[in-house]
């Protein structure tokens, strides 16, 4: 399908309570268990998407409406919630999560973006020329790339366990495709 | 990590919230459609588990306990809910998996399996012997695998829109790796 303002919100508005139902009070072993070293545990994954919520998109989307395609966005750091999440518990960032998400969907309905504006033009540091559609599809489609991982991140834990049905389980066959 | 009974029913008893929270109410752009000919939406893998909850997990628990090796499963059909969706909507399915496995974890709870238990034996109609313990965390692992494929089906739908973003969308990189 073509990119949908409505459809993007509503999927943008569930993944909170999404991640809730599936990872508030799960055992560790399936939350602070990752796939084998530099890759991420659901825990580090709930903290990506906080980091994305305060440095990616909302501030890119209003670098578009600002600057359009003059300055390029602020590259994102892919690792800064190994630090920010430090000593927090999973509660605590399903709850940061959810409230941030909710202020930054707060802040693009209040934009009143016009059916217009989804072409206008910003600048990636690496990609070249976007549009304010592509952003905003990216941003559903980047909740739905880490409900995958984290899908398969848990998945893996019982690797082993599920013996001989491993070769029918899809996720245990799927290779991450993208670092972590 | 080995099987863990407890752990095992945590997962198992968080998916229908999970699926309820992402795809009730969520427009059918994202719900209906699939990932071409012969694939399933997220509508079908929701019918797909309860097919699963009536014909397949609890049945095959209660086989391995009354006849251990004795007598094979009965294959599971894997394409039946495309019949027995028919008509219905999305937010009923979720009503319907959500008690079918609600009423499978209270009946799996009320057999008071013991450790021992674990390694009871049953026969697959095509992987042979395996254990219940193997079947209790391939339950798990298949609701992990689903919602590994939803998430994919509905990036899927993205697949486009994200513009230039798509190579760093690990999501759309998943080949699928069962049929569907």
């Amino acid at each position: 399908m073509e990119h949908d303002f409505d459809n993007t919100i509503s999927l943008l508005a569930r993944t909170p309570a999404t991640l809730d139902a599936l990872l508030r009070d799960l055992p560790d072993a399936w939350t602070l268990q990752n796939e084998g070293e530099s890759t991420w545990s659901a825990f580090d994954v709930v903290g990506h998407l906080i980091n994305g919520e305060r440095t990616d998109w909302m501030p890119r989307v209003k670098m578009i409406i600002d600057f359009g395609e003059a300055r390029a966005f602020t590259p994102f750091d892919r690792w800064v919630q190994q630090r920010e999440s430090q000593g927090k518990s999973l509660a605590h960032l399903l709850d940061e999560f959810a409230r941030l998400r909710s202020e930054n969907l707060r802040e693009l309905r209040a934009m009143k973006l016009r059916p217009e504006d989804s072409q206008r033009r910003g600048r990636h540091p690496s990609l070249g020329v976007v549009t304010l559609s592509q952003l905003l599809a990216t941003w559903a489609a980047h909740d739905l790339t880490h409900l995958h991982q984290i899908s398969r991140v848990m998945a893996h834990q019982y690797r082993e366990a599920v013996g001989p049905w491993k070769q029918y389980l899809g996720v245990l066959q799927c290779a991450g495709h993208s670092l972590p």
